[in-house]
Order: structure tokens, then C-alpha cells, then sequence
């Protein structure tokens, strides 16, 4: 085990913000808090892009309270960036933290930011500079590697599956087809989270749709006429980058010729385009398979609130946030020189985590997609074998009843 | 007082749902079980519609928790209806009420209920039938006159004040312009809530526009570039109905002349056009105005979630929903002949209502819009002494924190 060397720490945040990447942050502040060797803890405004730019923040001798709610507030409390440093953005923060001495990096983000850490970290190795680099993993895709699931994950499953829960309710109180688009592009995880709005037979969504298998609108249009024909209404989950079965996001696909803005160019990235298209696409042709009947359809698209909406955060989801920031300087302290925070499942029926140390390598750059056994052969419905998954990371959902 | 005769009562609800408008149900359910007058409680499946086709359901002798999970499900548990009864129509209602001995007949509604309503009870009087006919007041519009506050109002004020908070965080972590668009056609009560997200000094929403004051889009674009010039940043809360200063909705005024359907028709109710729209028009008029800087523009629109998101309704909201539910039968108990439940607040400091009975007559039909003396001079913001009126109906918002 390495030895612990006295010098200062920088915990930096970066990508899109979750409900509970503050709490990761403040289990980094609580902790290092504790450590003698960590002598002054900096905060980097908006990530790397700060270190660079040197714009830090002592986080030291914060009042508790004034903590806890940094800690329930989502979004990036130190600010965020889309910057994905090179090994020349690298060297000039490798440089600030030799001026400073900082001697502990912590990050929290994505994969980007893994592979950031990463090229940090040989950097520094190759020029002998002992420093420790410690990711801790947020996102709301869940598509981190190595780790079982990431913070941040859990609450915008939580929004997802209560924003399905009473759009299928407002669904069977006005009947129509309803079409709610939800974030990711690559990745089916939070999309696929819906699954557990269905709590009793005949609820929504009754059409799931994920990245990972492809599905051609052809097919959502028989779907979608399949379900109304049998029920007489029809929910629809479905993420924002479902392809076609060419590869083809159905959003570039359906984008008509006359589909342009104001110079001229095809729009594709309107928050409500695929949503809007879709329904487009009910009223036409899905209307005709049941007998030319006109169709209340309505689309909607969850945006940002899925990763920024206050005060409803998954309790266990901020739980683990705070635990792998916690856990971060724990490792440093232990001598870890590098890795990532990651989480495993305990054995047993009830639910618990264990944290252990990924390679950064391991976590950087790729993805993990949703695994093909969760999906339904025709590619528009999870499998119920994925509740066991994501049911505790969401902690109690509400309670719903009907009539009749 | 009018003699209260035996007989049965039917209870229904209308319109576009709310996260508490089964609150009002169930308090009329169960309230009607404390009065041997109403011998059985019927439940019209989608409001007048299920009357005359006769689609009923038998509210009584129901478990009483399945009760409160039925009060805390968002939209409406019998069905609701978008129909609008004319006298024919109502006649028909009234036919199934002789035949059914009906004396009793609670409808859950906005101003649209009310007058049906009023159709139904001048038909009653002029046949001689006796007949009671309660209006309960629903909607997130808080649009309905007499009332000072409509249930449902609170529940999804406290959602669009959430949303803000979070997403004026986000925002602030990754700066940019972001415009969330907010439901209401006429009436900017839900936007104007919006306020309430400006916990401190320099916290968004930064604009607030509502369809009570005509503003137009090249006033949108100096303020927003006013802002973002000032801040770095700027979060925008306006109401779908929005209109210029001609009169003509921003949506259709913003619609260009390729923003065609596959037949060729002007698209204007996509769910997210007007959110498009007017990021498309920030990216091509702000960014000159500030050097010709990259500016990063997202657009929400909150859509359903606002009436029907599960498991976050305002606690103040579901108890007064549940009371208006309960004194609509205590009304047609103590002899009303007809009314529609209207609240007033308690003088004094400490927030309470009382409730009274207001004419049918005054309620159906008209709208009540935010009053003017709410909205700035500029048309962009809402005055601070709009808190005083929301604040006590939404209960406790997600406390926050900042750092540095």
C-alpha cells in the first residue's frame, strides 16, 4: 500500500448534472474533512475547465447545514462542463496542481471524466509526480462499466416511473395514445425503468422501446394499433435515440422533407421533435388500421427535469452518492493511487451495496448498454425479470388505486 | 331550506385531470355515506358522457384504504370527458336521473362543469324535478372565478416550482438560455407560480411571461439578451398561450413557412414547437446581440406532468380537494338547491380557508386571468407579492444550497 503524503485535494464535477451528484460532493467535503494529510480542500468551478483556469473554491469549514442542502440540491453545486481534455489539456492541469500541490484529485462524472482522470493519472506517473486520481461515477444513463449501477441513476428512475405512473392514469381518464420521449441516446436503462409504473394489469406504458434494439416505425405504428385496438388507449415509453432497423435514429428518419428551420436546415434537435413526429405519425397511420377513427394523441418529452428535479430525489439513491464520495477519500487515504468508486450488489434477499475499487481504464470511455435479456423479442417491452434490478434503487414509489 | 328528499346521487368528473381531483371524489364518497338520504352513490364512468350511456358504478361499501389510495392517484379514477352538454344533451342526463331516482348530482370540474351543470339544474326546475346539483371546482388553470384558489392549482404550482428549482441549478452548473414552457392557454396563474423558484438573489426563472400581458418576440429577444449580457445565463418561464402585441399566439407567429405536416398543413400543437421555436429563435436573434457568441439553448415543455405527475401533490391542495368533495354533500344535505363550492381565505395571519356556496351562474362559462397588478410593466416578470397568494397552497419546496 502506498504511503499517504500531506498536500491539498481538488474534487471537480463534470457532464450533466444528476439529483444527487452534490451528495457525492459533500461525502468528498465531509470526508476529507477528516484526514489531516488532506490539507486544503478546493473545489474547481465548472471541472477541469476550472482547474485550467484556476478558479477554485476552499471548501473548508463549511457550516453543516449549509451542507446538507448543498447535498439535496441537484445539479452541480461547483458548476459543470462538456469539456473533454486532451493530454495537452491534461499537462496544463497537472501543472496547476504542481504549483499548488495538490496532491488528490477527485472527480465526479461520467465516463469522459473517468477517461480525464485517466490521462491525468499517467501523466502524472510519467513525470513522477505522486498524485492520487479518484473517479466517482454519477449519471443518469446508467451506463457506467464495472460498477452494478451509478448515483444519480436511481432518482431520475424514480421521476421517470412517477411521471409514467400518473400520465397512464391521466391516459385511462382521457383515452388516447400518449407518447412520453425519455433521455438517452444510447443507452435503454432509465427508459426502461418504466417498466415498473405497471402495477397492475392494463397499466402503462404498455410500449417500451430502447436503443439497444433496434425497431422500425413501421413496426411502432402496428404496435401502437395492436394495444389501442385491444384496450382502447395506448402509453408509449421511448428513448430519445430508438433507431431504426438500419441504424438510423426514427428522429432523423422522420424528419420530413419540409422539417427545417430558418436557414434552411433540417432540425433534428428539438427538445419535442421526436415526440411531435411520432404523433404525426399515430394520426396517420395508425388511424387508418382502426378504421379511420380519429385519435387523441399527445406527446410528451421529459427534458431536464428527469436529471434536475428538486425535491424528490431517491433517498437510497443520495444515500450511495454520499457513501462513494465518502468512499473516494477513503481509498486516497488507503493509499489507492487511482481507480474508480464502484458498487456491487451484497448477497442475500435484502438489498445492500459493497463499494470496490474499478481500473479507470476500465470505466473510461466505453459504455454499458442495458443487456439484450431485459428486452422482449419484438423489441417493445422489458421483461419483468428487470424489476429486481432497479426496484431498490428507487425506494418506495407511490401508491395507486382505482375503481371498478 | 329546502327539504332534503330521499333518493339516489351521482358524482362524476370532467375535464383535464388533476393530482387531486380523486380527493374531491372521495370526499364526496364519503360524506354521502354519512347521510341516509342518499340512499346509493353512483359513479358516472367520463363524466356526462357515461350518464346518458348509462355507464355506472356503485361507490359504496368501499374499503377505506383502498379510498386513500384511490384520493392519492392523480387523474380522474371514474373517467373524465372533454364533452361540453348542450340542453339536448343535458336532457338526456336528466332522463336517466328521473329513471334512476336521482336527487343528487356532484360534478368535479372547471368552468365548462359548471355549466353544465347550470343546463342540468335549469332543466330540473323547469320539469319540476328536484334535483341538488353541486359543482366541485378542479383545475391546475386556477382559472375559475368567485373561488380564490382551485383545487389542483397548489399541487401543480408545487410541481412547476420544483422543476425550476432544479432546472435553474442545472442551468447554472452548465450556463446557458434555457425556456421551459409552462401549460396555460389563457391564464398565466401556473407561470406566474414559477416565482416561487427565486429563492435568492440571481436565481431563475430570470423572465416570466404569461398570456394576461402581450408581449412580443423581439422584446423576448432583448430581454433574454439582456439577461444572459448581464449573468451568463439566463432561465426563461413562459405560458404556451403567450401572445403578441397583436393578439397572435407566439406559436403560430414564430411558425415559419416550412414548419409544414406531411399534408402540408402550418404545424401548431406539437407539444414542444414552441419551445423549439423560440430556442431556434435565441440561437439566430440573441447571439448576434452578444458578439455573435455560441450560445447553448435547450427548450422544455412540462407538458402532462404538470397535471398528473404521481406521489408529489401539495398536502394543503389534497386536504382542501377532499374538503370541497365533502362539503359539496354537506351543502346539498343542508338544502342547496345548486352551487358550485368556492373558497375564501380566513383574515388573519395564518393561512386558512372557509368555504361558501357561489352561484353556478357565476362560475361557469367566464375565466378569471391573473390580475394585472401580478405583472411587471416590462410584461416579463411577476411581482414579488404574488408569493403571499401561492406560497401557502404549494406547502414546503425543496430547500437548497449554494456554494461560494
Amino acid at each position: 500500500m502506498a504511503e499517504v503524503i500531506p498536500g491539498n485535494a481538488v474534487v471537480g464535477q463534470s457532464g450533466g448534472p444528476t439529483a444527487v451528484i452534490n451528495q457525492s460532493l459533500v461525502g468528498v467535503i465531509e470526508a476529507a474533512a477528516e484526514h489531516e494529510a488532506i490539507q486544503t480542500l478546493y473545489g474547481a468551478r465548472n471541472g477541469v475547465r476550472g482547474i485550467i483556469q484556476e478558479r477554485f473554491l476552499e471548501l473548508t469549514g463549511l457550516d453543516k447545514d449549509l451542507l446538507e442542502r448543498v447535498a439535496a440540491t441537484p445539479a452541480a453545486a461547483l458548476g459543470s462542463t462538456r469539456d473533454k481534455p486532451d493530454e495537452e489539456y491534461c499537462r496544463k492541469i497537472l501543472d496547476v496542481f504542481a504549483k499548488r500541490n495538490v496532491r488528490y484529485f477527485f472527480y465526479i462524472g461520467g465516463n469522459d471524466s473517468a477517461d480525464a482522470a485517466k490521462i491525468i493519472r499517467d501523466l502524472a506517473r510519467a513525470s513522477d509526480y505522486d498524485l492520487r486520481v479518484i473517479h466517482i461515477p454519477k449519471t443518469i444513463d446508467n451506463d457506467l462499466r464495472v460498477t452494478d449501477h451509478c448515483p444519480g441513476y436511481g432518482s431520475a428512475a424514480k421521476f421517470v416511473i412517477s411521471a409514467l405512473v400518473g400520465d397512464d392514469r391521466d391516459n385511462a381518464s382521457l383515452p388516447g395514445v400518449k407518447i412520453d420521449v425519455i433521455m438517452g441516446r444510447h443507452a435503454g436503462w432509465l427508459t426502461a425503468s418504466g417498466l415498473l409504473a405497471r402495477q397492475d394489469a392494463g397499466d402503462g406504458p404498455h410500449l417500451i422501446y430502447v436503443p439497444e434494439r433496434r425497431v422500425s416505425p413501421d413496426q411502432f405504428v402496428e404496435d401502437v394499433a395492436e394495444v389501442y385496438g385491444r384496450i382502447g388507449r395506448c402509453l408509449v415509453a421511448v428513448s430519445e435515440g430508438i433507431e431504426d432497423t438500419d441504424g438510423v435514429p426514427w428522429g432523423e428518419k422522420l424528419a420530413t422533407t419540409v422539417d427545417r428551420d430558418s436557414h434552411g436546415n433540417v432540425q433534428l434537435s428539438g427538445s419535442g421533435a421526436l415526440g411531435d413526429r411520432l404523433a404525426e405519425l399515430v394520426k396517420t397511420k395508425v388511424s387508418p388500421k382502426l378504421g379511420g377513427k380519429t385519435l387523441r394523441v399527445r406527446a410528451d418529452t421529459f427534458g431536464y427535469l428527469q436529471r434536475s428535479f428538486a425535491g424528490f430525489a431517491s433517498p437510497v439513491d443520495q444515500k450511495e452518492a454520499r457513501r462513494a464520495g465518502r468512499t473516494a477519500v477513503a481509498y486516497a487515504m488507503r493509499g489507492a493511487r487511482d481507480c474508480s468508486v464502484a458498487f456491487r450488489r451484497r448477497p442475500g434477499e435484502k438489498y445492500g451495496i459493497s463499494c470496490f475499487r474499478a481500473k479507470l481504464a476500465d470505466v473510461a470511455r466505453e459504455t454499458k448498454p442495458l443487456p439484450p435479456e431485459y428486452v422482449n423479442e419484438r423489441g417493445n417491452g422489458i421483461h419483468d425479470s428487470f424489476r429486481a434490478y432497479v426496484a431498490p434503487l428507487v425506494g418506495t414509489l407511490p401508491a395507486t388505486g382505482t375503481l371498478g
